[in-house]
């Protein structure tokens, strides 16, 4: 990851504007001199953001005239529509897909699409070793007890203390860690859950979160999901007296990057309360928007503590250390019992870290950075597919997250295009994995985040004419 | 943790003979110049051996004569009776007790009696930390990374090589790592119990199997057991047809500190496998033996490949990195597929570093060190109870491990015991935290993993007289 400079924070602030079409194609930009003087910088600083931009292809130098937008708009593909799953709740088994694509994670020969994990690129590893070092002198011998059960109460109180930013007033009291975030949903699902239950779930979704559901026995019941906005309140609506428990990523959930809006949260959190149907908020995406502010949670509109807000720094900070986090409202006492329970405690000296990685500033800043860079992805992802992806492709508009999802033609099958893909290095996350029913085969998910280069733009392309010659 | 000096070793060495009665009081040991000779060492080492005996009370130097034997062997008190649990499955839940006791942990103020784990001063805290910081460096970062599924690869080979010592012939893809000895179990339990399926166990048993068990919704048969040799076999027979599953804590197990004999290993896993009942064995105290050699594991007498064993650093190392393992033999998939599910990885960079410190050998050192100083603690132990706890006190008579049972006389209830012991600053635990039935209400549960004092045996003293105060 490299440091922010200031010429790099003023040339992305120039990005998003051309890229938004604030600024368009053939305007001209201040001269050099100009923009010394508006943001009082030196000549050579100014020099280096344009610099920058004409390296992006997003403007261009004409002689003895200046700085010109040279970016058109490419033209955006449309979003897929709402999906359409059938109101019957299944437990099949999932497909023996998800274990053969996530048998493809570490294999350093594979572009990994199909890996919904940030690359080692984006994360701020020698602040974390020296984190890590940090606590271990911290800690002392502490460093390899048992937790208190509750979990580090440094982070739990660094993580209250940024509930502020979705809307929340949590105490470090309300918060019990994990092993990270599946190990969050996997308590909650435990504490609430029975065998045969019904629990409400997104579709598409995570297929980690179908697989933990039907290992616990419970129906799984996909709910219609529109790209943008979420589960059709509607829909939810309508099977409310079948269901006993609901999960949703409410923000910038894989594989579709939808965002509920605000109102949507508040209903979706009375509805159920007045069901007495506690809620699962898996929230592990909320900090990587792409806008100018944080999403609230569902968990900001929970006033009866029916809502258990999950997330982790999985997805943020560093998958390996596993450490996550629940808030589980009216349940903490049978969290903690499973706690005890399955795991005694979690990870003591990764907790240590991350609590004072929060608590030095230096978590904020990092968020900064990385939210840049996966916008300025996503960006060229979409660019890319484009142009170069078969006629009738749609992608999904993320606001934040790490996942694009792309509906191809109706006769491609996106299994068979893992298997091609696969013998020119190229992995993907085919549609299917996302659903216990039959549906999604012509989709699949891409992950935004794998550091840009000319080098994947061309197995982006590739990947599309693959797809091409599938019609 | 003191290094291991040449004198230290051998005062060892002759402090066990004569504890175990080799030597007894009045039996005059060698001169200190004749030491120097048989041992090849310096009229330095041979005094230090001397003082550091005369330290422990065992031997005394009488002025122109030399060095006698001053220790007279104690009274051992009686062993406790084979338990006699009720043969009628339960699934009650544990008693609160439990969640009080556990709740003492890390409190500063008092003498943890009743805590199973190793005190930091028993462990390698300097050489964990120098591995934990190795591991960054070889990691750099993949250290943040996800592990691959099955665990880190070096530490799989590791615990396989390891294997050898206990009659076992494991290869690294035999094993699958978890976070932690209690993540393992809860895993083999999730593979192969359904609610309302009956474990058996032994009685008494650790309460944390117990608490797993009930949450999985499985009925818990508690086995008649042997504070020296385990269950006893032909009770476990008698039940063969009721039960679906067995877990044993084969050597060591807390509470009793038991140990069961290779012929009782080999017929367990013969009669389940005959009766197809998988076992899971705990085997977390095996390297904790007192004795010359490691005991084996029903694992090494597995052919068919029903065993589960299970087994972790939590006792030995470090209870805070969360590395356990298991080798499920014929249901490696359904644990692989439990370990996605529930948990995607185990943490990254405490498996690296515990893989290393085992390749390095000091693992090896480290266990020796820690094996002496657990016998001379239980010795002590022994010894103090014998002389200060009141008449018709019984006592296990562990061959390894962390704990030691001990039986008083039927009057004391030791739930009475503990509160009263709390407010002289001295928790214990309480027998009935051990079973799910109306048992042991005058036993209770001590940890000889406390480095031993003056202090401590203070303490001890003192628990015997609240104890005799309520007869």
């Amino acid at each position: 990851m490299p440091q922010t400079f200031l010429y790099s924070v003023l040339a992305n602030n120039i990005a998003r504007l051309i890229r938004s079409g604030v600024l368009k194609a053939g305007d001209r930009l201040p001269s050099v001199r100009m923009l010394c003087q508006e943001h009082g910088i030196s000549m050579n600083t100014a020099k280096r953001v344009y610099q920058e931009l004409e390296g992006q292809s997003l403007i261009e130098s004409k002689p003895q005239s200046g700085f010109f937008v040279s970016w058109v708009q490419p033209k955006r593909l449309a979003v897929p529509e709402t999906s359409a799953p059938s109101p019957i709740s299944s437990s099949k088994e999932p497909d023996e897909l998800i274990r053969k694509v996530y048998g493809n994670m570490g294999k350093k020969e594979l572009t990994l699409f199909s890996i919904g994990v940030p690359a080692d690129e984006l994360l701020p590893l020698p602040g974390l070793n020296k984190e890590m070092m940090h606590a271990m002198r911290l800690l002392r011998g502490s460093g390899t007890r048992y937790e208190e059960l509750q979990g580090n109460e440094k982070l739990r109180r660094g993580i209250a203390a940024r509930s502020f930013s979705w809307g929340g007033s949590l105490q470090e009291d309300d918060l019990v860690t994990t092993a990270g975030g599946m190990n969050a949903l996997s308590f909650c699902m435990m504490a609430l859950g029975r065998p045969g239950d019904v629990i409400a779930v997104e579709s598409p979704v995570y297929p980690g979160i179908l697989q933990l559901a039907v290992s616990l026995g419970l129906k799984v019941l996909e709910l219609p999901t529109h790209p943008d906005t979420g589960i059709v309140l509607a829909a939810l609506k309508k099977v409310l007296p079948q269901i006993d428990l609901c999960l949703l990523v409410t923000n910038f959930g894989t594989p579709l990057g939808s965002c509920m809006p605000d109102e949507h949260k508040k209903e979706v959190v009375e509805l159920l309360a007045r069901h007495k149907i506690p809620l699962i908020e898996d929230d592990l995406y909320g900090d990587l928007y792409f806008g100018s502010q944080r999403p609230a949670c569902c968990k900001a509109f929970d006033k009866h503590g029916t809502v258990l807000w999950c997330s982790s720094v999985s997805k943020t900070l560093a998958p390996g250390y596993r450490v996550g986090w629940v808030a589980p409202g009216l349940y903490k006492e049978r969290i903690m019992k499973l706690k005890l329970v399955h795991a005694i405690s979690s990870p003591t000296l990764t907790q240590e870290a991350v609590a004072n990685f929060l608590k030095s500033g230096r978590y904020e800043h990092h968020l900064r950075k990385m939210r840049q860079v996966l916008q300025n992805n996503y960006h060229h992802y979409a660019d890319t597919i484009a142009e170069y992806f078969p006629a009738g492709t749609r992608t999904s508009r993320p606001q934040g997250g790490l996942a694009l999802w792309v509906e191809l033609d109706k006769k491609i099958d996106t299994a068979e295009l893992y298997e091609i893909a696969l013998k020119h290095k190229i992995s993907i996350a085919p549609g299917r994995m996302f659903t216990l029913q039959n549906q999604f085969q012509n989709c699949m998910r891409l992950c935004i985040g794998l550091p840009w280069s000319e080098d994947l733009r061309q197995k982006l392309k590739q990947l599309g004419r693959l797809a091409g010659m599938m019609r």
